[in-house]
């Protein structure tokens, strides 16, 4: 007999009770102000794996050693934020309460909220690293405080001072510098200068990754709503994602922003790909 | 002294106090499931107007000959529908407080309730001409009654029975075909047969013309986020327009879901602006 | 627990042992001489099958009321010609065997060869209707006889005389054109003319349908390797289907010839989208 | 020995000296005002032919019947009209001069005055044809005489009245089309309505013949400057070509506005040599 | 009562008379032989800001605390290149006789020398910052002396020896840099080293600086007519904007052969906007 | 009388005795598994090659000093992979035998193959110097053993050990690293660190140089089947390729992999023109 179409990132078969990391998909970019398309992120990273090798020379490790789980997409509904963040709330929390990391592929960087609201319950003493070009600390914007710009503010309200540390920064308005340095989030301008530190200090503390991918210079990643000119290349990138991942504890990650649509090279599905593939074989230790 | 840039849909240059006609862009697209990208579409029709000449040789009429007025974009909040239709609402009140006719370029088509609400107010008779190629007659999409999908049933709670009028419909559920032919609304299939009957039947009452320029053949029409094939040429499309503008008694209307970048040949928005031409000459008698 | 992610063309969710139609995919582009890209046709219509209603308003049926089963996409190596059809020639098998319709979508139009190899085997009075803009006669090309530009006439070796009848034909070598005319192929060149009389005459016995999709004209369907202008209508096509399918007794068919990468706009993977649907349809008596 | 690439339109490889019909390419657009890129024509339409099959199932002829002449592209000045005239004026007096029908491949319309100016000096009683959605007939534009939008009305000046037919016309200033009927120009709005009546009345005198790809509808030929929406079908204008070649002394022609680079998908580009091998093969006798 | 559409760059709304810099484009491309393009750059700019942040996180300024004005685009004849460059000095000599700094936005880079012109009438003792990837330096392109390849050329003619200073150059005729190192013109290869020195040389001097923006590596900046492999990093650049602004009297500036239709991720209009951003904010004292 | 258009890369013009270096291409990607295209490159690199100056400011030489052939590109027969690499032996037996060395633009990488059969029978102590993201050195995929991910492998059974130094991998499967450190091939992962080394061991024996072109990062070279992040610069790379070509005594070389429609901005085959243009420059002592 003959069996469906399951379609998977490549080498990500495990059953999932067998699985120690489980990935989904948040494919939405509501409240994006500038240019949409992130919700076609998870789809594209699914469907372009397959040009990538299971093996990474890099970290000497291979994706077929591994138990990876890929559940698929949610269905969110457009036009209903609070609801979309329930729904990758409750997504979260399941795979967190079967003791697995939950990896969330974006979409919007607003996804992180609803993940980050379930990693902090079962951590309360959580910290975040964060890796992004945008500051994303407004309080609102245009009125709206459940935004792609306000995230990480929104993740502040629930953590508090002194538990976010961002990287690559190098876009907000003076506001958000302003308020960051007033001493609740660490925010570290243009690369990861300070990185070390930072994760000497988080120690074995629960940590959970949000990387935007805009964090990439626009002429490694141009498949981006916005993006900002100055940034880290993919090899400063990926030896501070291997840092964090080897030093640190990580609970739960997300990695966003990718919008497949504006880079017809397919340059930016191709490095989201393999950054999939090597964040998974850095976490799993 | 140099003068700012002021920029506006060609020939479309007279002062509001005297304007008959008043254009406005409401550049949203937040309820779009599918392929988002209609917020571009008014600065694109505007953009690109500058390739059009002023004048029809299909009416011999010229747009320097009329007062119109643009008023540029609204600027929507993405992620608060409800307060977007206000906007809209709000500016379109205004419009016809004034005693002239607002013509709004959409943004999807949920942009319509808006307009809609502010005209129906002001002309309680009011009756829609519908050219589309989705019946947009669900109750609900995903749970979301607000929503590109349901916008002209939103119109009928406000119009009830015998009031809608669709021309060129080739997609929908099962269900909104049904509840069409219950009597709700008079949905036409595929092209404008019995357009002119309708007309007829409708006389002088007051006329909301909704336009989704994804009636025309994706052929004709590319760049538009749910390409139905099998739709109407541009010839036909404009032989009905020029007819509902010239037996009826327009009080409003809009044209949207045009989706510039899916169409990176520009012969969509060339199109949709020769549709803003000849709609303006049309309507002004 | 969470399920994988299954992915099939939309409203083809039925299990294989209840299903009545089979699709799978044949994503091979191997021999193509001018512009590649067939490959990556059947994923494409998979994926954007979402974009679609799973109702047709044109037959006043759904998907939803059919039992179809989708298999995804056979894997097909590239450079070795003859495996890649037996793969397809098995696979076909597989379904025949099982009392169910094959509906292969392609891949360049090739694939059918192996296709026809197993339906001819099991109906040995088998006739092949054939929707093309290109007569794919010749009996090698530069000196290969397995080539996208030979499909018919390799079909041709298997069934002989009288059992082939070709539709839309505008471009071929002249020597072609008269091969077909010494008898062997019915060649109708430009449009559908004749259609009826052929059915006719064709009665109850077995009919192949193989749809090059470039029978559309380019207008309608830019997404493929070697556009011929002057083609039918989408209006045409479906027509000339729905008759087809109305009046044979169909026990296979596919569809070819989609590349997608060469329509940035995707309006042509949109309508093949829409004719699988309106086949499966129109096929389930 | 090996020996050097040579690269011409397909099937046109005979000697200069046996050759009955020379083309050669135009590709300047230095006065387009709104977006370039004609300047691509020619060579697109020489890499592309090798997609198309020397025999026309259309006229059932073939172009290795035929002697024709490839002479490559003129090398033009950008910034210097008039230098860019007397080249494509002295070209094809040369060919005239050998008696030989000049085909040019542009390039914007301007070029058309150059080979005007030399094949109207050879043949004083030339009339010409003109299938073009634009009337081309401004007497200057932004001040500047020698510019695509004036181009007809420069043949005029050589020419005077009676002498020039216009079809498919939809687009250009009011004061040219006033002016057109103050009985300078015949201009035919909109398709070929007519061109029989014309074309017997013309006879046998010499004719020129210049062909604007945009007369065609956009849906068919994207890849243009300036699209027109409500253009002709490839069939309309495929038929109207063959009756011009078929009852009228053309002595000259030229194809020009394809600017490849509007459409990505290449069916302009496509449509464009196959509109190149029917005139060969059509003027031809 | 509604307002007409008011479009500036983002930040720059200013009144003429309190404005200390006065922004302008130049949208023209008229000799440029390669691929067009550069005239939609002006517009592109002016669009695409809105996806940046006023702040600077760079130079810790923002553009609300400053005076800018937004003039708009010039509007230039193709087909008259005296004329372009006369219309160009015009609207500059009138900035500067107001006492401003004009900011030219190109278009090709022919264009500073009609800036160039007015400026160095006013400041007879005007030396040049030049950075780009190529000389420019040709006495005639094809026999034109006024064309993109010759602008620095014709600057030199005005100012003389020793009074321009190139950085980045990578691409020229032999003879370009045989002639520049006569002692014309000083030409530095590949890159900024050497800068620093220049600058204390010049001292408190009137400087032009005129930035070809694809000086840029090809990475960062794809979307330019002739992209040059082996260029600058954005933050090279920035660093040597910053570090020229901050030593030098700028009293005219421009930036140019951005064209965004090359490149459809839009990151080169982005970091274009970018640099208009910290370059207003670094020339302002 | 006019001469036929002959069409080679800028600056290769000389006649084939004259000539010391033979270009051709080999336009084939018929075992290409993931996104085909190079099939496109040879003819893209020669068209766009007049974008490029003959003279190189990085090793102040030019291409008029020098006698350069372009034969340009062989008609290879899609579907039979022998008779495809019999056809480039052939060509690069005839260029050897007289005396000249062979520069081949493919195509896939297999290419190299064939022409290394030839290269290897005139020079049996042939070394190879392979530039490259990826190892290629599989001993066959899907079953293939003619494959572009083998092809390193087959010059392997051809050279033996210690005769291929590859640099710039950065991916592959394991089994490959693994069989290259068994001391078959020397594989040196990420960059060009060893070179110099492996060099002065190499000393004067003859050296076969084949570049794919994605060992070059992404960014500067987005145009290509396959791409890795994580490659070299443009600067890095051309600093290697000098050095080979100085050093060594290179008696044949290819480059391949260019998909040119990957990458719509044109900066990857514009990269690849000067690349051919520093090759040529540097193998000519």
């Amino acid at each position: 007999m003959l069996s469906k179409n399951i379609h998977t990132f490549i080498g990500c078969e495990a059953e999932y009770n067998e699985a120690d990391i489980v990935l989904f998909g948040a494919p939405f970019d509501g409240t994006t102000s500038y240019r949409p398309g992130t919700r076609f992120g998870p789809q594209a990273i699914r469907q372009e794996s397959y040009g990538l090798e299971t093996y990474s020379p890099y970290q000497d490790k291979d994706l077929t050693d591994i138990a990876v789980f890929d559940s698929g997409d949610l269905e969110l509904a457009f036009g209903n934020v609070e609801r979309v963040l329930s729904d990758i709330e409750e997504r979260t929390k399941k795979i967190i309460g079967d003791g697995k990391i939950p990896f969330m592929i974006g979409g919007e960087h607003l996804v992180t909220l609803g993940s980050v609201r379930a990693v902090s319950e079962r951590y309360p003493d959580l910290h975040i690293i964060h890796f992004d070009a945008h500051t994303d600390l407004r309080d609102d914007y245009l009125g709206e405080r459940l935004s792609h710009a306000s995230v990480i503010r929104r993740c502040h309200d629930i953590l508090g001072d002194g538990r976010i540390f961002q990287f690559g920064i190098r876009s907000g308005d003076r506001s958000e510098f302003e308020w960051a340095k007033e001493g609740h989030v660490f925010t570290n301008k243009f690369d990861f200068e300070g990185l070390e530190e930072i994760l000497a200090e988080i120690g074995d503390k629960p940590v959970y990754l949000t990387l935007d991918l805009d964090v990439l210079d626009p002429s490694a990643f141009p498949g981006t709503g916005t993006p900002e000119a100055g940034g880290v290349t993919y090899r400063q990138l990926l030896a501070a994602l291997l840092t964090v991942c080897g030093r640190t504890n990580i609970v739960g990650l997300d990695m966003n922003e990718l919008s497949p649509t504006y880079d017809s090279s397919g340059i930016s599905t191709a490095t989201a790909c393999k950054l999939v593939r090597e964040l998974i074989l850095a976490i799993k230790k």
